[in-house]
């Protein structure tokens, strides 16, 4: 169990960073001209053989419009997440709607959306084994617009061995901790890393980013709005001791679907990391949004899977298609949609069980059911493509790149 | 919602049928040979980059053979079941050790199988919508050892039709229902299913399945025995009046991997279809088993998932790269190997977040950790590769080829 990673071993693998191997095979493979099921294009989404993953394009455009719309006038940008979607043509609709980059959560996602187009991407998890280091080193090299987050000292001296080998000045954002799980905490230990980074002659320090994955969830505007303005103070006395120490402070990122309004009153706060309001999921819409307590409507319900009915001898139970590998068990359960009394239970891996009092109509084995997914994120990643649909019909079959990138 | 599936549309589109054309571009381009990390080939499993999904080939080797030994004299074959593993490589162990033929959850894993050399497919699912309808007669007219599961009169009408119009008579199975999620009622309606199937020109009636997914995982042996054996009474009831009637009864197939030396004394009974035997997980490994009452020990867990230590500030605490996305979210917890007092929780998308009171030892940030799924099947489902190892090294590199395959 222990770490082969030594210094000199780095040391040593670290000079293969400067001829910047990458993982092209896969990737040129698998273009974004790619169609992978062509001739779905022109069908119906009710004649798409299931589980299958649907996007309605219609919906996700006015998504992609309406977070800017909403930040119109507060001077903060938008940086999305593509931890969500996983796919560099989505991850275009957005820059083209004027986000000023994307975040990536795993290195084969930053790899995956800098090879196919999209120019800046900030890498929101610390990168710590070899392989990664003098992969992240590699792909800034070779692209420009590539940040990676840090937020501990052997890490920083790391880059700072990998950059220097590949002869470059890598840009470092610091991550700071704000619900125990990555970053630095905020405070002096953030400020000591920071000072650490400034004197590093082959990093460049860009700033910082805090997430708070605890809030995004919290259910009501105004307790979701207390809670992730005190969990931020100590973030934001940090930005404010580095600002008054004259450090870069370009980049103060964060937030998320659940906070994006929120954060954007946070002083020298620059751009928000929404993954999420994309395609909207269950999780989201029950949490209220600022205009409407009840339903969180910011933002609209772009993302369905088709499922079909293989099952009902049973009064009161329907089988389906789509099970925990369709769905992911993620909670509140998937939402069938025209069926509010319809319990759907993705507990087994294949199948999906449906359990109801009433239903608006009788069920024949070969139905078709649209359902609304848990979560957004672990659901795109079991996919490898996302339907997109105007007015129902298939326009664009998406291939979801970056799917399985977890490292 | 309705289903565009006409009787109509149906023969219109089952005529195609006949042309067998079957998904084959992406099966030529992920065939078997394909290695796709070859430079991991002799690392140390400590060594590859995480999340990575490893198999101990030495103990899969053996939970491989163990199934054929323990059912030696019981007259009762093994056909496994690859919604595990999703790969024709470990299928093809399978076979070698002696099973009658795999078992597939999906049509897309019964196309990945027979179009890699797996020969004996039974599709324990009906497959119900057009499609999927016209791709399995194809795919039986491609390859004679393909079998079909059928639980309903409309379904088997309709691959009557297909069959008769690809010019071929294909084999069915009838699924009988046990836990009221698939297959026709036992007794008088899946007798009069039978007998429906027995007159049709283009089918060849080969006997029934019945799995019991309710009672794999009932903790304690002899408890599981009593109510699994409980639960078949009607099932071995329609076994009798279907042999008492002169059908071909050459298949009856059933049981899993915490059933598999229960079912074996079914009189008939010709195979278990266990699945998850050849990886064990944390799931199996909790039920106990026939002569270890505490623990399941049967079989051996062959697999793991490789993590890495991305943050320590916090006492007590750790966070790894190995969330949802590298585990699902199946219980129970994963368990770290070497560390009996780690509570891991993979609740987060792209985090683990390991609490605990007492370690064996300290850890750094950058420390790997081996840990056991909570549920095989579909963590499989989440990776393109599992890394085979022999004494810690890696020497094969598998192919998930059917993963994503839930149609
Ligand atoms: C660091 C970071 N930023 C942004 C997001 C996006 O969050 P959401 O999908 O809630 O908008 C996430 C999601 O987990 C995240 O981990
Ligand atoms: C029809 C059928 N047969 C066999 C199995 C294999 O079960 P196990 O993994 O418990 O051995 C399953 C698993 O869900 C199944 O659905």
């Amino acid at each position: 169990m222990s770490n082969s990673f030594s210094r000199r071993n780095f040391l040593q693998t670290s000079a293969l960073a400067g001829t910047g191997t990458l993982l092209t095979s896969t990737l040129q493979a698998n273009n974004l001209d790619m169609i992978l099921d062509k001739d779905s294009i022109g069908k119906s989404k009710w004649d798409l053989d299931t589980p299958a993953l649907v996007v309605d394009l219609d919906k996700m455009d006015r998504n992609i419009k309406a977070v800017h719309t909403r930040l119109q006038g507060s001077g903060v940008g938008v940086r999305p997440h593509v931890k969500t979607h996983k796919s560099p043509f989505i991850a275009k609709m957005q820059i083209a709607a004027g986000a000023v980059g994307v975040c990536a959560a795993k290195l084969g996602e930053a790899e995956v959306m800098l090879e196919n187009g999209i120019k800046n991407v900030l890498m929101t998890t610390v990168n710590v084994t070899a392989p990664k280091i003098i992969k992240a080193i590699a792909l800034r090299k070779k692209h420009k617009g590539f940040i990676q987050a840090v937020d501990n000292p052997q890490n920083i001296q790391d880059l700072q061995d990998a950059a220097k080998a590949a002869g470059i000045k890598a840009e470092v954002v610091l991550d700071i901790d704000v619900i125990r799980r990555s970053g630095v905490p905020p405070g002096e230990p953030a400020m000591l890393l920071a000072q650490m980074i400034d004197k590093m002659p082959n990093l460049r320090f860009c700033g910082i980013l805090a997430y708070d994955g605890g809030v995004q969830h919290v259910v009501g505007f105004k307790k979701r709005q207390a809670q992730a303005l005190k969990a931020y103070e100590p973030v934001i006395k940090t930005y404010e001791m580095m600002k008054a120490a004259g450090m870069n402070m370009e980049i103060f990122s964060g937030a998320g679907t659940g906070t994006y309004d929120i954060m954007s009153v946070v002083p020298g706060f620059t751009d928000v990391q929404v993954g999420s309001y994309v395609f909207m999921d269950r999780q989201y819409i029950e949490i209220g949004g600022a205009r409407n307590e009840k339903v969180f409507d910011d933002f609209e319900t772009s993302l369905t899977v088709m499922s079909t009915i293989v099952n009902n001898y049973h009064a009161g139970r329907l089988t389906t298609d789509s099970g925990s590998k369709a769905f992911t068990l993620n909670k509140p359960n998937p939402l069938v949609l025209g069926e509010p009394d319809f319990n759907y239970n993705a507990g087994s891996d294949e199948y999906g069980v449906i359990t109801f009092e009433k239903s608006n109509k009788t069920y024949k084995v070969g139905d078709k059911l649209e359902l609304v997914a848990p979560h957004c994120d672990p659901i795109v990643n079991l996919y490898d493509v996302i339907y997109g649909t105007r007015n129902d019909k298939v326009v664009q079959v998406i291939p979801v790149l970056a799917r399985g990138k977890s490292q």
